[in-house]
């Protein structure tokens, strides 16, 4: 996590000032999500197309720059939030850095190893706050699956299966840049897992080693557009399902020697943050009467209340404070890296057939 | 399959006279499964301890043999349901099928490959008609799973993912043979994970490869309590998850690019066959209305009915009906020698740490 006692600019307690970097889709679903938030405000956005531009900066109700320079030589401007493609991600943090601009950047951090050691390079001594988007964790339901963890509540746990999905994969075309196994290793692997791949060490603690299987059933398509990653943690097994060939899925059970818990999450109420957690559903399930003979124990099964949250308002704002010095970060540099480790040692399994250590990758990496 | 046009007992329209081995608690289960039907009847039974058979024998109403081998001199005994431990399946199957009588047999097979091979020796040329009781694949949401793939209503199947745990490993001491990693490779891997690998290869036709990750998180037992696999099938993948350390779980979840399915059962029901399927539940997610948008398109989630069957009497009775003539066993020598072989894939990558080719272990078996 980087710390915010050096952060070069915004001390005070007004609103921290934001810019947006890239205009795309999610550029408007965070804009919408921080919208009328008492600790951030939007002052400008950039991005190469002019039309977007305007058409954000109307929506939005903010200025606009002409080019990344011009935005960052702003001194109305604390931070950036970046959704620029991932493989942008490197020389605009690394601008941002120098500019002394705080950095919010959706996930991945980056997908290329060299572009990842960049990005921590940049990050590192800069004294600006950085946070990548892994929202996911701060859904009610992981935060309480990890309470019941915490708690002991779920006594301890042996394994974690975490599964994400959708259809996208059966609109793909040759070409497209999902079908590219460097841009997006394992297809789903990279787009997908990652969400979970964060959910699993959230959950679990670093993941030390990974195996994976892919499979790529259509012609023409390089990428496997269906992924099966095994995960060994310290004292637990993770399993990550990733596919981009059926019907949307987002599911985690977990499996502890007190309780077996199951979260699901309708994934189509993704983007509308205030209203993920009311499309979400945690069971769990214990021995509600124990017997000599096991054919005799009774299961029970009962829904765990998830009162509702607002996961990338709560992400934006957590980095506000942190900016203002009375919050950390909870997913900075060292998490965000974490999960691009495990996802290219998973991915490199893929490609080599055995195991890989996500220790290698993250020496390949360095300090 | 094993024919039965040229068994060599009992080929009229009579009940076929079944003599049971092995008298422990499956015996029993198995025993009130076919009791009433019309299909077979009970003559005798057989274990060492003189006092089990007495009890087994005036529970079921039936005869007893002192000695497997008077047993099997009987002629007024068809075929025999055994239900001895694993390491004893082969020197039985053995003198039955030398004395001609047909075999039902618990499940898995064997554990030991040169176990397997023996069994396939003596079954082969014998003319006897052979079972395994694989009987999870007739619970009535497979039945419906296999039915939606054949008719293509899933569409493409891509991934599925079979889990089955219970809570005995929290019981399980030093010296427990369920704690020996040859008696019961990769713990409920082998005797949990079985059931599910037929299902798989139920589903998707057969396993090729398989890579294993484990855990042994007790000081004190050197067996695997929990497990995970990834199998490579010719079209889609499969994982499996096995574990002895949290409240019982058996589920399916299938990724098709037309539906997705999953699959419950409440496996304290497991042995009570007629009930079995009421206590199961299949559930199907479509995309209920499409849209350009990927995020406006809505999943829909229906029940699927399940009529009642009776996994353990049918296949009991499909034995008894192939030993007349009239029907196929659909779980014979081939299928359960193909089980045991993706289990000890499995189990040999639990201890190699890279992929096993299951024709690698199938070639070791032999002919």
């Amino acid at each position: 996590m980087t710390g915010a006692v050096t952060a070069p600019a915004h001390a005070g307690t007004s609103r921290v000032r934001l810019a947006a970097v890239g205009l795309g889709r999610w550029a408007r679903v965070m804009a919408r999500a921080y919208a009328g938030s008492a600790a951030v405000e939007l002052r400008t956005c950039y991005t190469r197309n002019p039309e977007r531009r305007a058409s954000f900066a109307a929506d939005f109700g903010c200025g606009q720059d002409e080019s990344l320079e011009s935005l960052l030589a702003r001194d109305d401007v604390d931070a950036l939030v970046v959704t620029v493609p991932n493989d942008q991600h490197a020389p605009v943090i690394e601008a941002a850095a120098a500019a002394g601009k705080h950095v919010y950047t959706e996930k991945p951090v980056a997908v290329d190893l060299a572009d990842v050691r960049r990005i921590r390079q940049a990050v590192g001594g800069s004294g600006i706050v950085f946070a990548c988007g892994h929202s996911a964790r701060r859904l009610s339901g992981l935060r309480e699956m990890k309470r019941l963890i915490t708690s002991g509540e779920a006594g301890s746990v042996s394994m974690v299966e975490a599964v994400f999905g959708n259809e996208r994969g059966l609109e793909l075309k040759e070409g497209d840049w999902r079908a590219d196994p460097v841009a997006s290793p394992g297809g789903p692997l990279t787009q997908l897992g990652i969400h979970q791949i964060d959910n699993l060490q959230y959950l679990l603690g670093p993941a030390r080693r990974a195996v994976a299987m892919g499979q790529a059933p259509r012609p023409g398509i390089a990428n496997q557009l269906a992924v099966g990653v095994l995960l060994e943690f310290d004292d637990s097994l993770g399993y990550l399902g990733c596919n981009w060939l059926s019907p949307g899925s987002f599911t985690l059970d977990l499996y502890g020697t007190a309780a077996r818990l199951r979260y699901e999450l309708d994934f189509t109420w993704w983007s509308k943050s205030a209203q993920t957690d009311a499309h979400t559903r945690l069971t769990r399930t214990v021995i509600a009467a124990g017997s000599a003979d096991p054919d005799s124990r009774v299961l029970r099964e009962d829904e765990v209340p998830l009162p509702p949250r607002d996961h990338l308002r709560e992400e934006i704002e957590e980095f506000a404070h942190a900016i203002g010095g009375s919050a950390e970060v909870e997913v900075g540099v060292a998490e965000a890296v974490s999960n691009v480790a495990v996802l290219q040692a998973a991915a490199r399994s893929l490609t080599r057939g055995h195991a890989v250590e996500v220790g290698d990758i993250l020496a390949e990496i360095g300090d």
